[in-house]
């Protein structure tokens, strides 16, 4: 299934050391070393503890969205993210296929259902976004309801800072050659094989389509009220660390130690122009 | 309780005939009569049946919010128009007081999990307009919110309307002694005790507050887009129909006669400059 | 549809009088007159009203659940028994076909999702009953699928009644001639086509299956702790006094007055010995 | 908070190794070391990735309930034996304490909500057992409530067992010295202090009263159709591995390897009996 992958990938990938950046594009050549990035998020985590006990005491309420790519490592971030955090405050929303029922309704409908109450926080593997990548590119929704998504959209995220609620966009962007890399590790990994959906191996063909939905889609829900921070993953420690670096940053919490959390990597780190690099 | 009524008020009752409008700013001093009444509402039926088979069959969204003070004949309304409809398909929506959880998310949030599905009718008595009136009057919730909630308004309805949800929003106005009459009724009659809550009791000493929170709602939420339908229902019969026939008239369904509906009753049926009448 | 009436109905229909009772096995040969029906409808209206405040006050949970072959009574019945009761306490469940996620659940789970919490109750038009009737009869579940439920049925509602909760089942008994007189009722008048469904006049062919899937499931289901009433329902009036009188009795109640209520009428109201008559 | 620890547990902490078991009727004396816990756990990850394709192949229907005393390890097995599954196939149900709502409705009401679909697994972080144990030490629940519990529990479980729905209950049990060990690993871990809550701090001079209810709960709890499986988690790492055991061995799936899953280890896995040693 995977061997579609085109002449330049594999050169690429042949050859390649395990902790060698694939994309000659990225501004690293290695993955970060193990003991820099546990020093790192052990400090994270830390800072993390606090502002989920700094948003229960206050009343927080708290959206990530996690998008990107199949394989960016939207679940493993957000693993991370959570590991610490009360599972009775803290949770992962990732909704199934819509039924029909459903799929006739308010796009938004079923997702505004899991919009946190006051001390919660939420965290979207995958969200509303779907209308405008995978259902794009696979035919599950038509144009115009694409338009109309998108006309809705601004107004559905302004109301949701409005009301208070903190929303945090994330997509995490990994490379062509990168993507292919997990596929395979996923497909010759009995642990990860579940992970590779037949959208993920069709979807392998469609690079570029992806690629022109991703960059509408960004341009379309960019803005100051709710923008997009755009990660490149193709080191997924260095990524992770942004991640949450970047939600920390959007939270002011008691005890929070801005040194200790520091800025996310701004050479992998930005607003969509990223998606250009 | 209901002793404290102004002078007034009670000369008007006082000597009132049953079918006598107590209100001398109401453009009939008769309610109408039942043959006539009758005859229009037996017309107004047969429509209602043709356009909820249209919206099953075509898979439309109606949203009907039915507003106004205690007693302006929101429930009875409610009764005439979905008497005939196919109780899987329409649904009389009265939420209960909303548990702490609850109030702490995004105020529209429950409210959004009852819009309708395609082919289906939801008939919403009250509404998030609750915010603006009752809650403001008796401080279930604070100015902030009030204002977060004046603030999201358009774009929450807009964008309803944007995604194809017909959405009629009915007001019911009822005049000072006509609303006194009905709390005299319901008190005296062991069918009707029920429905006088104590927030009407006390609603009573609030009849101006609550025309300022009426008014300013209205002005805030009226527009092109989601415009409210002011009705005076003083004369409760002549108000049923005028609602029934706003609603019609609001939705395109496979034969409607518009001669058998026809326009409501301009006299009684305006926009909110009526409520000052 | 309605054409392939057996010859033995067409007869008994031709020149019966509008309020002649078609059945002659039924007790009456005329429908109560409205006078008495009107008068006792009064009296017992005023209970229900009493029963609905010492629920909400006592905290009671009531469950009623309505059965019985198309066009039978269900609805008309329930909207007589709730007319007069608060819509925020008193719910109508009229639940559509399960989707297919819903379908692989366990087979009470969507309606224990309605069923009371304390001051409430729950009107049930159709239940889990269906599962024993019309999706036997129209193969909507497996005989697998049915034996489960039989299995497990009793557990269930003797949990409830456990529990506290009051559980009152009718059974609404329609005798075949009368049946078909109201769906050609259904047929002619504009106001209540939509209630015949393609189930209902499929299952025209199918009375005799009916017969034998109803008697074989309140056989199964009729038990001291959650018995059946059974109604015989040709004569309407008189059936939908028998429902809210036997709702009544079920009810401890400030302010009963038991010789207002009176017992159902006997020769209409028994238990599922009552079907072979 | 922690310092009212009596003095013979203070002494077993006194000088204890970081892997050394507390309890002196633990079988090891040493915590698993970990080269052979992560051998044994790699397997069983395997296994696990096997059973839950099954379980969406086949649309099995998998509930494991997590009990036991706060820090015996419920959280953190839950995580392990989820890591590898699918998110949006396997759920984490940790409800919050119920609204009051909620608390007036049948006790299991909440908890249907949650059970699995086909294809689905649901792992509660604890259950309805909460009733039998917490509920009681803290007076949330009156006798009277608890007695219905244990009255409706057995035809409750047999009944989702009846239905298909395959029906783990895990008890961990642990010490009460390594209890008071790791609440001071979270008193003083940054980390987990969120974990430390003050049903725990004040669940700590009440031992013997969980003791006596623990004790109850399992004995009116355990049947052959639904058995506890108590595991000792004074070394958490043995009791992960024996929970997973138990979870896989309950379940036929394809390419299940039961060499490979082995047997949980006896000498801290058992019925009831287990308590008391
Ligand atoms: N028919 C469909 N209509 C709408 N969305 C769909 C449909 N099929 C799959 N999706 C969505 O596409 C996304 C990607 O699917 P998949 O790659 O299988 O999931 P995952 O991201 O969990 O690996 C999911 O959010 C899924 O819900
Ligand atoms: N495919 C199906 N699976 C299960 N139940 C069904 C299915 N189709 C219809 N039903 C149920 O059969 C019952 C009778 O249908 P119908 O006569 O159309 O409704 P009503 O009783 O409202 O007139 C309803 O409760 C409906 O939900
Ligand atoms: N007032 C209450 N009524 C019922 N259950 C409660 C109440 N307060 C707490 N609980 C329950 O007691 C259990 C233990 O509480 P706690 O130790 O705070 O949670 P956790 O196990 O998540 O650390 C939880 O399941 C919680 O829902
Ligand atoms: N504490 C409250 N907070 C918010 N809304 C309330 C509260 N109490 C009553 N209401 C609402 O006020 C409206 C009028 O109440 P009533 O007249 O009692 O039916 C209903 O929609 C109630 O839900």
């Amino acid at each position: 299934a995977l061997k579609a992958a085109p002449s330049e990938i594999r050169k690429a990938l042949k050859g390649a050391g395990k902790n060698d950046i694939l994309d000659p594009g990225y501004p690293y050549r290695q993955e970060i070393d193990s003991k820099t990035y546990d020093a790192k998020m052990d400090q994270l985590q830390l800072q993390l503890v606090r502002m989920m006990r700094d948003v229960v005491a206050t009343r927080k309420r708290l959206v990530v969205l996690f998008e990107g790519r199949d394989a960016a490592g939207k679940g493993s971030t957000i693993e991370r993210l959570r590991e610490n955090l009360n599972p009775r405050s803290a949770n992962i929303v990732a909704l199934p296929t819509p039924s029909s029922r459903e799929a006739s309704q308010w796009y938004f409908q079923r997702y505004v259902d899991w919009l946190p109450a006051a001390g919660e926080i939420a965290l979207f593997d995958r969200s509303w976004y779907n209308r405008g990548v995978v259902e794009r590119i696979f035919g599950f929704s038509t144009e115009q309801q694409r338009n109309a998504f998108f006309r809705q959209l601004p107004s559905f995220e302004q109301t949701l800072v409005d009301d208070g609620i903190i929303l945090v966009k994330l997509w995490l962007n990994v490379g062509r050659a990168e993507q292919m890399r997990r596929f395979l590790d996923r497909e010759s990994d009995p642990l990860k094989q579940w992970k590779l959906s037949s959208i993920d191996v069709e979807g392998l063909a469609k690079w570029d389509e992806y690629t022109t939905a991703i960059r509408d889609t960004l341009n379309l829900s960019h803005s100051p009220i709710a923008p997009w921070t755009v990660i490149r993953s193709d080191d997924k420690r260095r990524a992770r660390l942004a991640a949450i670096q970047t939600v920390l940053n959007a939270v002011d919490f008691a005890g929070k130690d801005v040194n200790a959390i520091g800025i996310p990597d701004p050479a992998i780190t930005g607003g969509p122009e990223l998606l250009d690099r």
